[in-house]
């Protein structure tokens, strides 16, 4: 491919691609001598001739928890209208993926899902001088690129619904203290609780992954207290998951025993088994932020000093929730 | 990149990639010259000297189907233990991707996980050239290169269920007929119930995708039979998903007044809240034989005329099977 009827690389690359600078002769010079060749443009010979790939990274370090693919759907489609490919990077952890490989892919740009505020990979990324954005996550510092939801606005929403019915035994399952999801959804619910004159006793605050196994072992764990909780607030619904089928399990009705509520408002929450109320804040709009915020950042059309991307959230009233018996 | 210190660009290359045809030497030079650029080896500068990517796309027509993580998680981390690096591409069906598409990305091979028996695709991909293997899916045809479960025996297995239950009014919703594991699923309930001398009703008989959504609408409409089934058959458990709920909202009771079975046995089917009877197949290892027959494929090491690896089924009795009222 690199030459093709006669002509230099440059040529070919720049015909395969419709580029003016060649003659619409050459071009359909070049073109058919390539298609006699069963040949097609090739990335690889494009990418040297341009350095841009338009191929964007997502890490996501557990695709097989129920709530990544509700981010990757649209990010996929969204990065396609604007002209990009997604390669989807899975490791166990975002310290697993090292900036060599990500610059070794060639990547235009990367976008982070599950980054933790101790993650070394945005520094890396920044002094490689390769474009990334915060998907849902970020790095809780100034001048992050990033599009996540209202999570303390929303964690503050579900902290006034719970006073408002009249609990005061209240748990928390919240999620990793490391990441700023978790962390700004905890630290809304505990304003919001403070400022309502309601206490949130140590001994009913659980932490983890926002994984169905953290909410599944928590409950079965808060149940046994001495003074067991009338409410739980979960990190987000797949820990609600988790909640409520372990509350099945146990023989405690809800929400007559117990109040569940999520966050996210995933498909799955509006099922009938489960029926969650939650906190909605809009998935696909989220993704697509993050995706256009990125292409800017490409294109250096953001701003110098980060982009704080905030989807506003809104409570989703079914049927987990009830005045304390 | 291309010349660096000194260097021609085939010399660069071997020598970044640790190549023994470059002296020792001279891959410290180039190493400690490319650091000093703050350069890394370029994927796309290795592409054109050696023509292999170790990239491999996956096709996955719909991510947020809670199914296809399950296939897709298991695929990247054995693809990358063989050293290989997984695109995921994500397309409303496989007609959408072009092989054109496939080539331009410069992969070593495809996974088909949505193909349908009339996709184009596969012929395509033979004509050009570019190895791939189907995964739970198939063409139907001879020749195959494959990974699937056995569909046709798992849908035995659960028909004679069915009958030693004493159920005589029975539902099928079935995945699509263009689909081989719709259709041997279909094909094995059906051979079975025959033999057992118990017919299957073409006015319980539906149809369509493996979604929750199926399930739901078509249980629904079961149900408004003039003499609703005792027992329904769903595609996967996606399906029986559907199916759990639909059930729930119309106060119909699983297991007293309807069997519901699934197929996949996937983690949610362990769930208190379905407790789903269902068949296992161990989806992992089906991933991972599809990956390991690719890159035998990519090696040419496998058979010229196919190779179909058929994976055990397994029921699973849960609490979602009883016999008639």
């Amino acid at each position: 491919m690199a030459k093709l009827a006669g002509f230099s690389q440059p040529t070919v690359s720049r015909a395969l691609r419709d580029d003016a600078r060649v003659s619409v002769a050459t071009r359909e010079k070049v073109r058919k001598a390539a298609a006699a060749l069963n040949s097609v443009p090739s990335e690889a010979g494009r990418t040297l001739s341009t350095r841009s790939t338009q191929r964007i990274g997502v890490i996501v370090t557990d695709l097989t928890n129920p709530f990544y693919p509700h981010l990757v759907a649209p990010l996929h489609d969204e990065l396609q209208r604007l002209g990009y490919r997604m390669m989807l990077i899975t490791e166990r952890s975002d310290e697993a993926v090292s900036s060599e490989r990500l610059l070794d892919q060639s990547l235009d740009g990367v976008v982070l899902t599950t980054a933790t505020t101790e993650s070394r990979l945005p520094d890396e990324l920044d002094r490689r001088g390769l474009p990334y954005v915060f998907l849902n996550r970020d790095s809780g510092r100034q001048g992050d690129y990033t599009s996540v939801a209202d999570n303390e606005g929303g964690g503050r929403q579900v902290a006034r619904l719970l006073v408002e019915l009249g609990h005061r035994r209240i748990a928390g399952i919240f999620g990793a203290r490391n990441t700023t999801t978790g962390r700004d959804r905890e630290l809304g619910f505990r304003l919001e609780l403070a400022e309502a004159g309601v206490g949130l006793a140590e001994e009913l605050v659980r932490r983890g992954p926002f994984a169905y196994e953290t909410g599944h072992d928590a409950l079965r764990d808060l149940l046994s207290a001495s003074h067991p909780p009338t409410a739980v607030f979960c990190g987000n619904d797949v820990v609600a998951m988790g909640v409520l089928n372990a509350a099945l399990a146990a023989g405690v009705r809800v929400p007559e025993d117990l109040t569940v509520i999520g966050f996210d408002d995933l498909p799955m929450a509006g099922w009938e088994v489960f029926r969650l109320t939650t906190v909605r804040h809009d998935l696909r709009e989220l993704s697509c932020q993050a995706a256009q915020l990125l292409v800017r950042r490409i294109r250096k059309e953001a701003a110098a000093t980060g982009e704080r991307l905030v989807m506003p959230t809104e409570l989703v009233l079914r049927e987990t929730h009830a005045p304390p018996a």
